[in-house]
C-alpha cells in the first residue's frame, strides 16, 4: 500500500509538549485571573450558520471565513472571531444571564487569510467582557484585569506592560471641530497605521483627505500622547477639544486608575483608534515593555450595541481580547524557552522492576505535587538518565534498599536519601503539603 | 433592518457558565492526574486534507465527516476523533518524539451523525496514549491511570468504576478453536451489541453466523466475567482456550492490579470486545458504578501499528478515551448539579463608591485565594444579594467604617467582621495562605 505524506494544511500547526505545556500554562494563568474578578467562562460551537456570522456581510471578512454547505444543505461556516458567537449568544440566552454579565471565551478561530506575514489560519482568541454596564467602573475593572493578567504572564507584576488608551468621542468631537467630521471614517483608518508606517507617512495620507494645514493639526492632536503624563495629556485634550461626556469618562478612569497605585501602566493615547471596529466609547491597546515592537497583545474597548443584529434590546459593554499566538511567542523572544519538563521526576526501572510496585512508589511523590514519570523499559542507568534529559526531566530516582538515589541529570550527580519524604524535600521543596 | 433569529445549528451547543465551569473543572482534574503521571499534552488543527483523515476511506465514518473545499481549492475535513490526527501527528514529528511517548490530547472533534439519539455533531474528547511501548507495564499504567483519573472525576476515589477488560487476542484462540476464526469480524460485531441486546437477542444474531450449538458456546464463553474474581475468571479462560501470549499478558497485568491494591476496580470479562477498532491486545470499557446503564465512559486497548498510513516504522501503542460529554452527563446525574456559583464572594456597591478603591479592597481577598466580584451598579442592597444569589454567590462583602459585613445570601444574616483576614477566614478557609 502506498504511503500518505503525513503533513498539515498551510497556515495550520501542531502544538509538540514544550509549546502546548507553556500554552497551558499561560491560559491557566489567565483564567486563575479571570475567574478571581468573579468572570466566568462560556463556549459556543464552532460551526454557525453563515448567515448569523456574517451578518450584514462584510468585504473582507467574508472572502476569509471557511464557508461550506454541511450535509443537512445548511450553509454553515466556521467562527472567525468570539465577538459575533457572544452577540449571538447573548442575544439568544439573554433571559439566563445575570446582568452585567461578565464573561471570558478562551478558543480557536480560522480565518483563510494570507499567511504571508507570518499569520496562523487557526489562531486561539481570549476574549473577556463585561455587558450590561455603562459606567466608568466597568471599563475600569476591564483595564485594571488587563493589566493585572499580562502581569502575571509576564511574571514581572507592575513594569510589564504599558496600556495605552483613548476615547473614541474625543477624536470625532475633535474632527467635528476643524471641519472634517464627515471624512472620520477615512481617516481613522489612516491614523490607525501609525505604528506601522511612521508619522511621517500617516501625514502624508491624511493630507490626501483634509489637505495640508488640517493633516497637520491632526498629527499634532494623535501626537499629545507622547508626553506620557496622564493628567497633563487630559488637560492638552481638553484644551484642545474642550469638556464633554468623553473627557469626564476619561478624567474618572483616570482617577480609578491612580486609586489602584496603577498608573505606571497606563497612557493616555489619542492615537489609539482602533481603525474601523465597532467601539463607540474608550478604546485600547497594550503592548509589552520589553518588545514593543510585536505590537499590540490585548486590545477593546467600549460598544454599545452588542446584539443589534439580532434584539431589539441594546446591551452595552466593554471588553477586551488578548492575542493568544502573539504573545506566546513575544514571550518566548524575550524569556526564552521557559521550563518546559514533562514531568519533575523520573522513577527508573531497575533489575526485579514491577509496574504495580513502581505506581504505588510513584503514587507517594505525586501524592506530594511532584509530578513523576515512571520508566516502562528496563535499560542501563545511563541510557534511563538520556531518556529523562530528553524529555527535560531534571531528577530519576533510582529505587534501593531501604534508600533512594537521586540522580540529578543537569550536573550527572548521584545522591542517596532515606525516603520519599527526603527525596520530595530536594526534588520539588514548594510542592511539599503544608508548604505550598 | 430585520432581526436575524439567533440560533446554533441542530446537533451544537452553547455551554452556559455553570456548565462551562463545571466542564473546566473536569478537564482541570483530569489533565492535573494525567500531568502526575509525566503524560503531556499536544494540539493538532482541527481541520486537514481529507485524504488524511479518511486513509483508504471508510463508509460510515465518511458519510459524518464535515468535508469540503477550502478558498485554495484544498479537499479539506473537520477531524472526527483525536486517533488518527495522533497518527499523522506521531509519523509527521517522530524524530522530535522520545519515545516511550506518553500524551494526552483534550478537543473537540466532528460528525455529522444522526442526532435523534441524543448525540451531538460537536463534543470533547480526551484521549491518551503510551507509544512504543509493548509491555504490560504500559497496559498496566494506562489502567491504573483512568481509574485514578475517574476517581479524582468521581469524587469517591477507589469505588467509583468497574474497568472492564479483556483481551483480543483470547476471543480470537477460542472462535478459532471453535473452528469459526474467519466469522470473527462478524461475531465480535454481534457480541459488542451485549450491553444494548441483552444475552438472549445476541444468542440470535451469533447464531445466524455460526449454528445454534456453537453460539451457546461463544455465548458462556463471553459470559465467564460474570463471576467476579479476576483470578478465577482467568483460570477458566485458560481453561477454555489454553495458555498462550494473551493469558500470560492478562496474568501479569493482574499482578499489577493487586499490587497496587486496586483490585476492587477491574473485573476480567471476555464480553469486552470493542466491536470493530483497531486494537489487537488488552481492551477495556469503564462503567460507573452508580450509573452503569449509561454505557462506557472510557474504553481503550493496546494497537500494534499507529502509523501505518503514514509511515514504513511500526510502532505500537495502548491508549484510551475519556467522552467527557457523557461523562459530564453522567456525573450530573448521579451528584446534581454541583456547586457552581460564579465566585466565592461579591463587594456591594455602596454609597461613595469609587472603583479603583472598590478594586483595592476585592485584590486583598483575591490574594487569598477568594475569587471576588466587584458589583459595579450602585443599587439598594436588596437587590445586590438578589443579583449575587443570581450568579450562585455565597457571600456579599458590604464596607463599612472600620469593619467590613459579611452577607451569608442562602442564610439571609448579616455579620459583623473587623478585616480581610477575619473576613477571609469566614468566607473560605481553606483558602488562607499557609494552610492550603
Amino acid at each position: 500500500m502506498s504511503l500518505i505524506e503525513p503533513r498539515v494544511l498551510k497556515g495550520f500547526r501542531d502544538f509538540l509538549p514544550p509549546q502546548e505545556l507553556e500554552r497551558r500554562n499561560m491560559v491557566e494563568k489567565i483564567e486563575r485571573t479571570f475567574r478571581s474578578f468573579g468572570f466566568v467562562p462560556i463556549d459556543t460551537p464552532a460551526l454557525e450558520y453563515t448567515r448569523i456570522l456574517l451578518g450584514k456581510g462584510g468585504g473582507e471578512t467574508e472572502k476569509q471565513v471557511y464557508r461550506f454547505t454541511d450535509q443537512g444543505g445548511r450553509d454553515v461556516a466556521l467562527r472567525f472571531d468570539l465577538t459575533v458567537p457572544f452577540a449571538r449568544f447573548t442575544a439568544e440566552h439573554r433571559s439566563d444571564l445575570p446582568l452585567p454579565f461578565k464573561r471570558y471565551h478562551i478558543a480557536k478561530v480560522w480565518r483563510g487569510e494570507n499567511t504571508q506575514r507570518g499569520r496562523y489560519r487557526e489562531f486561539t482568541q481570549c476574549d473577556f467582557d463585561i455587558v450590561g454596564s455603562a459606567g466608568a467602573g466597568a471599563d475600569f475593572e476591564i483595564l485594571f484585569m488587563m493589566q493585572k493578567t499580562l502581569g502575571a504572564l509576564c511574571g514581572t507584576g507592575k513594569g510589564a506592560v504599558t496600556i495605552r488608551l483613548n476615547h473614541r468621542g474625543l477624536f470625532n468631537r475633535f474632527l467635528e471641530s476643524l471641519g472634517v467630521g464627515n471624512k472620520s471614517v477615512e481617516i481613522l483608518r489612516q491614523v490607525d497605521k501609525l505604528g506601522k508606517t511612521g508619522k511621517d507617512g500617516v501625514h502624508t495620507l491624511v493630507e490626501e483627505i483634509t489637505g495640508k494645514e488640517i493633516a497637520g493639526k491632526i498629527l499634532d492632536f494623535v501626537s499629545l500622547g507622547e508626553e506620557g503624563d496622564f493628567d497633563r495629556v487630559l488637560k492638552k485634550l481638553k484644551a484642545a477639544v474642550g469638556e464633554g461626556e468623553d473627557t469626564r469618562r476619561l478624567e474618572t478612569v483616570g482617577k480609578y486608575i491612580k486609586e489602584t497605585g496603577a498608573a505606571d501602566s497606563f497612557v493616555l493615547d489619542p492615537s489609539i483608534t482602533r481603525g474601523l471596529d465597532y467601539y463607540t466609547g474608550i478604546v485600547y491597546e497594550t503592548f509589552l515593555n520589553k518588545l514593543p515592537g510585536i505590537g499590540s497583545v490585548c486590545s477593546g474597548g467600549r460598544y454599545d450595541n452588542l446584539t443589534g443584529l439580532y434584539s431589539k434590546e441594546k446591551l452595552c459593554g466593554v471588553g477586551s481580547s488578548i492575542g493568544l499566538d502573539r504573545l506566546q511567542a513575544a514571550l518566548e523572544e524575550i524569556a526564552g524557552p521557559g521550563p518546559r519538563g514533562y514531568a519533575d521526576a523520573a522513577l527508573a526501572c531497575t533489575e526485579g522492576w514491577s509496574a504495580g510496585k513502581a505506581q504505588v512508589l510513584a503514587e507517594q511523590f505525586r501524592s506530594r505535587g511532584i509530578t513523576c514519570e515512571v520508566f516502562l523499559e528496563i535499560q542501563k542507568p545511563v541510557q534511563q538518565f538520556m531518556a529523562a534529559e530528553k524529555k527535560g526531566i531534571p531528577w530519576v530516582i533510582i529505587p534501593g534498599e531501604g534508600q533512594l538515589v537521586l540522580r540529578n541529570i543537569e550536573r550527572r550527580e548521584n545522591r542517596e536519601v532515606p525516603d520519599v519524604e527526603a527525596a520530595s524535600a530536594i526534588i520539588a521543596p514548594a510542592a511539599i503539603p503544608g508548604h505550598v
